[in-house]
């Protein structure tokens, strides 16, 4: 694991080569990088500007290499409908498609851009349709060098909540964050290399109470000698626990979710910083100077 | 208290009619109506249509007698960027308003119609300015008889998000769903009797670690004889407890609001079942088999 | 051509049934089905109840019969960022999709219900990709027995915004409407048949300005003897005319459309009737006692 | 008259010093300033930041010179449900108001900040009540030294559309735009100054009419010797043509307006250009280098 610390943010490197080293992870082979900043939800272009372009970079290293002009296919998944999971639409929304400018424009400034489009199929619960199965049939007929694949995920915890941007070439599940499971979208399914960006927008409510007891119960029995409540919930492993809170709270509260009260402003934060660095990644000609000039 | 239970609803009804009353229940000389609903979330028009006209009643009893032509300001409370705090604008957008028709309709029209008109004030965070300010210098143009104010609230438990409609004629707090508390609107703020109806539709975090705790530490401890750290959470206090799980909470996740997934709909269903009742409660040839005719 | 006129709607039926009536018409064969109704942009409950039935009529006679269950894709073509353009979304967000759950249901309840799906694949300009492409790939995954499409269209003059439901079994073109026409949508080019449902949102500057001089001009000519402007006019043919008066508009105010000012909510009238009237002839338990409960 | 070119936009500058110029140019006496840049309508952050500046000095020099710290309103007019309407809530939503933070800053931070407030008050169709007995009533509370109205107007060409910030100290009328023009909002209505800023976002129907035919037949006669049909229509005099024209559209297309088909992004290039220009002229220690920091 490698940890990079800039001004504005750290980056978390892990990479895992081995189907050992897999099992141990519980996570395919593959590159895993993180980049976390409390600036992400705040309205802070400057420090937006360093995490654009190191975003960039990590794109644009996770790219496969081709001889011909690069063919991207970026993929918005999520909920128009539910705020938090706007992100993944709302990044195709801005991003500097070309694909269908290709047979218009001069060999000159075609050289200067890569042949990207885009793509937002919903989410199964509107559409009836498996997100893999859109993606595929689209891919099929597009046949994209690469997918890139952006989504809102659930937090593992409340404090990652917009502060983290999760980067991996091993494809991504839609609907992680708020919703259920689907199907994975990886080379296997759709056909092509799948790199995944990811932010946590949301927590649901099981995990919230989680880490609020935790701490709770941690700071109080520091002023305590007896510890009979706190034993028998440690006692339960961390899985149980949480099937335990889940099963409490499930009846009364189930289909909730947790998120900021900025989180419109928030979503634009974040998709401004990372429709910028795919712009910035796919096309050749594009830099950090034309930050909001491709994807407003 | 009176309660009368119907098919798709459940009505609660207290009244305080003393001061003495007053300081027992924490609440001003007043009445309390609660109408209770598992299908006020539901896509369910039978029960909406049964509760919109039992929500006009209810406004109706509290709308002030006057001898001549009845008017009335509908102030919609809450943020319009934040889909939880929509529900004032919403209703305020939907009503059907009259009073800039006074004087080109015919009088025959006219009779059939109250006088009515609405605004949504914004909220202080976005204007700068107490929303009292802005509808006391409104009404002291507008001179109400009465004005009915619509505002989504915070819940006091998860299990009471978007079931509730609150009415009462005392006056209502803008903002105490999601965001600070600010001044009161009521008669003394406003100068004219103010009808809240309120919903809530969100529910603090701390709200949500504190109930789950209580249900969870409940059911483990029937299965123990040793309940130490319940013991000691209980020695607490309510109030102690509560702002231990605050105090707790803030640091890591203190931004954070708890609302359902499919909060965009639902507050269209609260929306227009409010918007209808408000139309038929005032306008005298409006009735129930005119739903969404002028509340679309 | 059949023409039936009701209370709230007037039906133009026509078909052509060979080549030689489709080169005559300049349109391919098949059916071609009009409904013309002023209460569409109304708030008229009554008469969008008696549309959607209509509607409903008309599709399920335009579906193929088939012995298996029947399985329908819903296609919103259109822009969700221009309002106008809106319709096909809102559509397709609306229906009552039920492919997802039919492993999960009940052996008497799935025999209530058709396999729908629906999918809103954007437009060109924010994809990049050809409509059909994405529309193909997504079919031969789903292998639907006929593919719904609804959009908005360019109206051919001012007076019909608005105003008419245009249903054809002969499939569409994408962009028809504000926008680039794109490649056809029909059995050629995705591989079932498509019933097209398209609604005239908008009028280009062109039109609506020849319209207006083409009214203007014989009405003053009507109080003149002498009319040479007019006749050169006249002598130009319609198409030339068109054509003058879109190449003097354009350099100034190209990208121009004209549409009425309370389009959101004429969108919503719109989009209410056709997903009630869609939901109504797929499904074989939902009929005209079920509106809006499973579109609302 | 002065005229000032820029390499990004044109500034006009009039000013009508007596009643006697008043009477001539049918305005009342005032400054009136004008800003063109066909950027304005485009994705160009290089002119917009040209633009704001010279937009906050405009606003700077027509602000009150006051000896105590200056308090300005900032109103937003225009209906946000109707996109090219929405300009002035999108301002009133961006700039920084400070007004509720005055006694919570500390000294240093405080005389660094104008005390700003805001208000979207929404329009008479949907609120049934006069803009100005709103803003009145308001201004009545806050007592401004100045108010700084902000609206969409109608073009008296179509060239003119989302191209032309228009400035004056002479006050508004609402919706003057797209909408029935409403009672002024100046110094004699709502009690202090009023700076108005208004970009054209539309046209009506029967201008776009009447200027294509101007340019139509001017260039058809310019090949023909007779033109009586011409005569016929210059001699009705400019107003007189008008309102033949609007006579003629009314019945059938009365209710269209003609805007751009990017008018969403083009308002919120326009919305950031005026709400930065208003944070840099108000407030003290915001410059040209905090853009978009308080206005995002």
């Amino acid at each position: 694991m490698q940890i990079d610390e800039q001004e504005f943010f750290k980056k978390t490197h892990i990479e895992i080569t081995s189907e050992d080293g897999a099992k141990i992870m519980g996570k395919p082979i593959g590159k895993y990088i993180t980049i976390e900043s409390q600036s992400l939800k705040e309205n802070n272009p400057q420090a937006h500007k360093q995490i654009i372009q190191e975003v960039a970079n990590i794109i644009k290293s996770l790219l496969p290499k081709v001889d011909e002009k690069l063919k991207v296919l970026a993929i918005g998944l999520g909920n128009r409908q539910a705020t938090p999971d706007t992100l993944g639409p709302y990044v195709t929304d801005k991003v500097f498609v070309t694909r269908h400018l290709m047979e218009f424009v001069p060999a000159e400034i075609e050289k200067n851009v890569a042949n990207l489009s885009s793509l937002a199929p919903g989410v199964m619960g509107l559409t009836g349709i498996e997100t893999s199965e859109i993606v595929k049939g689209t891919a099929e007929h597009i046949k994209p060098h690469c997918i890139i694949a952006i989504d809102s995920l659930g937090a593992r915890s409340a404090s990652r909540i917009n502060t983290t941007i999760q980067i991996t070439n091993t494809g991504i599940s839609p609907g992680a964050g708020i919703g259920n499971k689907r199907k994975q979208l990886d080379e296997s399914t759709v056909g092509c290399p799948v790199i995944a960006i990811g932010v946590p927008t949301v927590v649901d409510a099981a995990t919230l109470v989680n880490d609020t007891m935790d701490y709770l119960i941690e700071s109080m029995l520091s002023e305590t000698q007896d510890a009979t409540f706190y034993q028998m919930l440690k006692d339960l492993g961390d899985q149980e626990k949480y099937s335990l809170i889940k099963k409490t709270i499930t009846p009364t509260i189930g289909n909730l979710f947790v998120t900021p009260k900025d989180i419109d402003e928030v979503i634009m934060y974040l998709g401004n910083v990372i429709s910028n660095a795919i712009n910035i990644a796919v096309h050749p000609s594009i830099t950090i100077d034309d930050i909001n000039k491709y994807a407003y």
